[in-house]
C-alpha cells in the first residue's frame, strides 16, 4: 500500500446504514469488501466496485472490519464462528455502554483489536461533514474520515454509547420543549413557523450557558449568580398554571417542577439550577 | 418635547427588577419618575436624578407607566384606587396569558391604554441587548429600547406571557437534557466541562431543525424524511436501558417514550417527530 492509497475496508451488514457506509467508502476510493446475511443487498455496491466476501472470515480479514447490524445480539451471532485473531473490528451498531465494554472484552479474548462507535446521523448524511461518528476504544479515526466528522472520545469502549445517549436526550429534550411551546402559542392562533425562530433563538442562547454551568458542577459549588432554584420553581408553577389554563398537556413542566422541588427539599433552593445534577445522578424513574 | 428628547417614564415597583428598569431609563436620559410601596428603595434612584412620585395618580400620569410588581394581584391592589383615564400602562409583571387579557379588559374599562409584557432576562442584563423584552397589546416599543431588545408580538395581550412560557420550557428542557447527559457521562468519569461543548454543539444543531419541523406542523403532514417515530421510540428504549444500567434517573427518557408511544398507538409510527404536536396540545398531566 503506497502512502496515498486508501486503507482497505469491509462493511458487514448492508441495511440502510451499512449501504450508506459502503457507498461513502467507495466514493472515497477505499478498496471495499462487503458482506450481508441477505447477499442480494450487495448487488448495486458490487456494480460500483465493491467485492462481495464469500465467508465471514474472508470479510473480517480483508481490511478494517466495520460492523453495522440491528443490535449487539446480531453482532455476537455473526462473529461467534469467525476467526478474529489479528482482526480490527469497528462496531458501529447502536447499543449501550455495557454492551460495548462487554464486546470489547470478548473481542480481546479472541485476539481482535476493537473500536466501538455510534453514528449520530441518518443514512443520507453519511459521507458529509454533518455525519458525526463517535468512536471509543482503540484509535482508528483516520481510516473513517470518508464517513463524516469522526470524534474519538477516549480509550473507554463505553464512551461512544454514552455520548450518543447524551445526544439523543438533548435532541428529544429540545424537540419536546419546542413542541410544548408550539402548543402554548397555537392556543393564541400563532402558527408553528412564526414561533420556531423564537424557540431557535432561545435554544441557542441557553446552549451558551452550558460550559459555565458545567464549571459549577465540576467545582461542586452553585452560587445563584443568575437566579436561585426557588425563583425557577415559582416560574415553573406559572408555566404549569399557564399550560393548564390554555388546556394543553402539562407533563413536561410538571417533570421540571418534580426535579426542582426535590432539590429544594434537599436544601438547595438558594443555589443555581445545575445543582439539580444531584437528582439526575440518582436512580429513580419519576 | 423636542424630537431628540426622551419620553418621560414612570416605574411602579422598585424590587430587584424595577430598580434595574429605572436605572436603565436614567442611564438613557429619560425623565424618570419612580414609586414604590416601601419608598426607601427609591433613595439611590432619586440621588441619580429620578423624581419620587407622591401618589399613585401622580406616578401614573407622569409618563408611560411601567409596572413591575410581584404578581397580578399586587398590580390590581395597587391600581384599583387610581385614576387611570388617559394613562398608558406597560405591565412587565410575570403572569399568565389569561391574567394579561383580563387586565387588558379591566384597564380599557378604566380608560387606559394597556400593553402587557414579559422580561426574559435577569436584572444585571437590563439595559443590554441581551435583555429580551416581549410586549403585546398596544404598540409602544420605541420608548422601551433603553431596557434591551424589544420584541412586539402582536395585538393579543396574552402573547407576551405565552412566548415567555415557551421560552421557559425551552430553557428547562435544554438544561434538564444537558443534566441527564452530564449524569450519563459522569458514570464513565467524564467531567461536566468535557461533556458541555458536545451538548452545546448538539443543541445548536437540533435548533436548526425547528423551522423545517414547524412547516410540517403548519402543513399537518409529517413525512419521515429524516427518521420515523418508531425508530425514535426504539432509540428511546435504548436510552432508558442505558440510563438504568448506569444507575441514573430515568424519568426524562421515560417521558420522551410516553409521548412517542401514545402517538404510535394513534397510528403515527411511520411519521416524523413533529407529529407529537397532537399529543402536546391535548390536556393531561402525564
Ligand atoms: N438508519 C439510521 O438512521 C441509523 C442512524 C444511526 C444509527 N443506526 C444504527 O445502525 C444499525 C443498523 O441500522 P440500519 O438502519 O442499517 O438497520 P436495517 O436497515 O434494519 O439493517 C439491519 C442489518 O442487520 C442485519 N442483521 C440483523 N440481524 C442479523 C443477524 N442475526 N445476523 C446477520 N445480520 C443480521 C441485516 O441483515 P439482512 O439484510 O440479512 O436482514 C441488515 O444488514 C442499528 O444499530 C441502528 O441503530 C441507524
Ligand atoms: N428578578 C428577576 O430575575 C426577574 C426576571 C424576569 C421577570 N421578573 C418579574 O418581575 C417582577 C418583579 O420581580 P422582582 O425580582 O423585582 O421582585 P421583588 O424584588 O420581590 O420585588 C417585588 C416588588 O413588588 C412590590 N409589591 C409586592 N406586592 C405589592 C403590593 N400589594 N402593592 C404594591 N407593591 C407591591 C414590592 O414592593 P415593596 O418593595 O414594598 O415590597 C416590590 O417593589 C415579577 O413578576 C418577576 O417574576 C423578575
Amino acid at each position: 500500500m503506497t502512502n496515498d492509497s486508501k486503507a482497505p475496508v469491509t462493511i458487514l451488514g448492508l441495511g440502510l446504514m451499512g449501504q450508506a457506509l459502503a457507498a461513502a467508502f467507495l466514493d472515497n476510493g477505499h478498496p471495499t469488501t462487503v458482506w450481508n446475511r441477505t447477499p442480494a443487498k450487495a448487488e448495486h455496491l458490487v456494480a460500483r466496485g465493491a467485492r462481495l466476501a464469500t465467508t465471514i472470515d474472508d470479510a473480517v480479514k480483508a481490511g478494517l472490519a466495520i460492523i453495522c447490524l440491528t443490535d449487539y445480539h446480531a453482532v455476537h451471532d455473526l462473529l461467534a464462528p469467525a476467526d478474529l485473531d489479528g482482526a480490527v473490528l469497528v462496531n458501529l451498531t447502536s447499543g449501550t455502554s455495557t454492551e460495548a465494554r462487554d464486546t470489547a472484552r470478548w473481542a480481546a479474548q479472541r485476539g481482535a483489536r476493537y473500536v466501538d462507535g455510534a453514528i449520530m446521523a441518518t443514512p443520507p448524511y453519511i459521507g458529509t461533514p454533518d455525519a458525526l461518528i463517535l468512536l471509543s476504544g482503540a484509535p482508528v479515526d483516520d481510516q473513517l474520515t470518508a464517513l463524516g466528522t469522526v470524534n474519538h472520545l477516549g480509550p473507554d469502549h463505553g464512551l461512544a454509547s454514552l455520548y450518543d445517549a447524551g445526544g439523543l436526550t438533548m435532541m428529544w429534550g429540545i424537540l419536546n420543549a419546542w413542541l410544548h411551546g408550539t402548543a402554548l402559542l397555537r392556543t393564541a392562533g400563532v402558527n408553528a413557523a412564526t414561533y420556531a425562530p423564537f424557540a431557535q433563538h432561545l435554544a441557542r442562547g441557553v446552549a451558551e450557558w452550558l460550559p459555565g454551568y458545567a464549571s459549577q458542577i465540576d467545582n461542586n459549588a452553585y452560587p445563584a449568580e443568575a437566579s436561585a432554584l426557588e425563583t425557577d420553581a415559582r416560574a415553573m408553577d406559572h408555566l404549569i398554571a399557564e399550560s393548564e389554563a390554555v388546556g394543553i398537556n402539562t407533563a413536561l413542566p410538571r417533570l421540571f417542577k418534580t426535579f426542582a422541588a426535590r432539590a429544594i427539599s434537599a436544601g438547595h433552593g438558594g443555589e443555581q439550577y445545575p445543582v439539580l445534577i444531584e437528582e439526575f445522578i440518582k436512580p429513580g424513574n419519576e
